[in-house]
């Protein structure tokens, strides 16, 4: 499949410059990319890739307009431009609709006529599957699940039983969602298990990378906001609440009935400690614990430099005497002080 | 099903204070409560929330026992107290006993005809399936391994051959038990595989959360005992031994052959190096890495305090330079002394 | 089956002291050895075990020649020639093969005669499957996925559409490779997906941890070279490329588009994030996190020290104040200086 340029332009609602009928059928990265090819710039810093490319056309933002004369597409946001063009130029493969044979259906599910149920997968007492929904290899669905349209589920998603979910998921393989949260009680010498009656509730055009869990809430429900995207491995716990457009990358952990805002980017192996509260747009960095709320937008870190392990020993042996080191100043500016105001009063 | 509040107080082996005959049918935090649910409050700090329920009952401590006026539990102990109503009002689904038609059993496998082999299960040879325990779909059991009574795996959990499991563990989706340890060794340019011949022995009433992995031993066994609790998302390497009664938060790695002692806590993203003995009681913050073993119970932690961005960069420029902070704080306390010394022989 | 101990040294091409005609059945730790076992000693620290083995054999370095005088391979290498030992006395188990009947395979794909595909597994269409190679219990096998020889696949693997595996690899059970990357672009307050049209290229020999993730490339594809070792829960993102024979412990997380070199070394849990180089022969500390490319082989860390957690209060609340601190040390070697030169100037 290909488009002219001219075409993918009119699809997304954009401008050429340039020759608008060369075809164009795939994207691909300006060091790789061939004749039937387009690519894209989205940080002047890399013009001279554009200079190299053996593109056939280029995506570029309003600033760079003239930095090449290649066939291109002219965008106020090239690297959405680029997504949807990739997006245009890269359909889903069609699933076919209906049951596959080894699947595992309870006669008491609704399965949209348009929805996919792949080999292998089962599916539990009333479950309702949406139009045009592809439950993938191997899913298990728990009962009265309620999924919506448009849903996509890799092979092996398991979702556990009651959970609701939007349209528009796509969760990869290995997600779990609505697994008991971590909720347990010493009595006596032994910990006892706080039954996990809440929910998970997942709202429309979210994505979950592969490997993430989800708890379900103890009492209330764990809720993922709209257009919530998740990285893979991630660990959202029991009553957590993430704002809409919230963003988090890989191997993050959100600890019990904490609330994150909306608009939120959360870095990779981050973690926030349970019962906070994060504002809206918030930006948290790679590999840093959150342990107090946080009531103002902005960017928060707390990363421990790496160095050669010869000179991080050297400085981490002082982490421990931090308080001894504030100490010593002191002292040292208590007698500094001293001898100032003796010399004052001498002179 | 519902209860009145003096069978759920007899049931539980607790006194009841005010209305007895209130009728009872779901536990529900104090915010969310109903006049047929019942709440509780472990934390006299939430006070305003219990006078603002509108929860049919509670359950209190004795310290707060005069806290309300509503139909109540008072316990010793309000937040296990709650844990076992919620139990009474929440049983689990019954299971239906036998094996499920799609599921491939070893004929050599012993399954007590009280358990369940639920769709798409992989039972292998001499497999052993203790009574009213519950193989969830797609679980795949390898050959040999036995498990005990009251055990209850939900889908798509692996156990590899030979391991052993109590009774009474729950192990959520996507658990991997036995998986091969990091065993390599070196030998001329190229990583050579160290077959990894130990076990995966677990105690009894075990808890494994979603997606977390526990290796099988190099050559003796990786032991997890009674009672232990493990969050989601956990990586167990081979060798370890977890004492009874630890609890571990999401997200821990635990490297090879250390020992974890009795009733310890550990918080959510720690690690713990290998080869390592802690201590029984001991309680590791979140974000904590422990490279020496701990001999002392008590609590240890050592996190990065996070800040915004841009204070965080200040900061964390001095830390590669601490070293020659303490150096510079040491040719000033001499020079200091060398002056005092001066003046003091020059009085 | 056992082995003399001539018989497993002539195979090893290793040479024998003592007794070579000790029959040998199994390796074990020097520990728990009995006598028809092989144990080994790597550390001289722990002679002292080796005094008061049970063990029938033992595996020592030639410096090590004459701390016993058990029947014994002297080696060069001896942990490498014990994981070869362990590797002689237990053999994988043979697999039957040939397609189990409740497996699902497109008609399209090409399994060798000699190849074993278990129960459940399902297999898309295009896909070829070497010789001798497993793929276990329920795995999920993609559309035009090319499997080398001799790979291993153990239960519940899933291969998303079009990845490219070579000879030998062993991955663990819940393994998934092939998901998406986590690549999505801000369109008016959206987060638009970027497809991910990439795949995963693994090389030769390369083994795989329980739980570990590998994202396709979002344009490129995604490489990890000859020899890999990844140990388990792993996350791998888009674009990224592990060069040969290096070996990554458990629960680390490697960020988009970052090439690590050669025979590098990354300890538990660290992180490395996008877009950086890491060169051959790197090792990096457990728990840490490089934010910069490393240009020079050798060892980096970044640890925060843990302490006794009311010593960390102390040590952590300067920590936000150390710029404040560094400028106070400024200020007394100021002011020493000035009173220097002032008493210079004096005398």
């Amino acid at each position: 499949m290909d488009y002219s340029l001219a075409e993918i332009a009119a699809r997304l609602g954009e401008r050429v410059m340039g020759d608008a009928e060369v075809r164009i059928s795939q994207v691909a990265t300006l060091e790789h990319a061939l004749s039937n090819q387009i690519s894209f710039l989205t940080n002047s810093k890399y013009r001279a890739q554009l200079d190299n490319t053996r593109a056939g056309a280029v995506i570029l933002g309003e600033a760079d307009a003239q930095a090449s004369n290649l066939p291109r597409i002219i965008s106020q946001n090239p690297y959405a431009c680029f997504a949807r063009a990739s997006a245009l130029l890269n359909p889903l493969p069609e699933s076919v609709p209906g049951v596959h044979g080894s699947a595992v259906v309870d006669e008491s599910a609704r399965i949209d006529p348009t929805a996919s149920i792949a080999a292998m997968a089962v599916i539990g007492a009333g479950v309702v599957v949406g139009a045009h929904s592809v439950i993938g290899a191997g899913c298990c669905i728990g009962d009265n699940v309620l999924i919506g349209c448009n849903v996509r589920l890799y092979p092996r998603v398991v979702i556990y039983y009651g959970c609701v979910i939007g349209d528009n998921l796509i969760a990869h393989s290995g997600v779990v969602i609505g697994s008991d949260g971590f909720g347990i009680a010493m009595d006596e010498g032994r910990w006892i298990k706080i039954p996990q009656i809440g929910r998970v509730v997942i709202g429309n055009d979210v994505e979950i990378g592969a490997n993430t869990t989800i708890d379900r809430g103890a009492l209330d429900d764990t809720v993922i906001e709209d257009g919530v995207k998740l990285d893979n491995q991630i660990q959202i716990a029991h009553n957590v609440r993430i704002g809409a457009h919230t963003a988090i990358a890989g191997c993050v952990g959100v600890a019990g009935s904490t609330t994150i805002g909306k608009y939120c980017q959360i870095g990779g192996s981050a973690g926030i400690l349970g019962h906070l509260k994060i504002a809206d747009h918030v930006v948290i960095s790679s590999f840093t614990l959150i342990g107090k709320s946080i009531r103002e937008a902005g960017s928060y870190a707390g990363i421990f430099p790496f160095s050669k392990t010869d000179d991080w020993k050297k400085s981490a042996v002082h982490l421990r005497h931090l308080d001894e080191m504030s100490n010593r100043i002191k002292v040292l500016e208590k007698l500094l002080l001293k001898q100032e105001s003796l010399k004052g009063s001498a002179e």
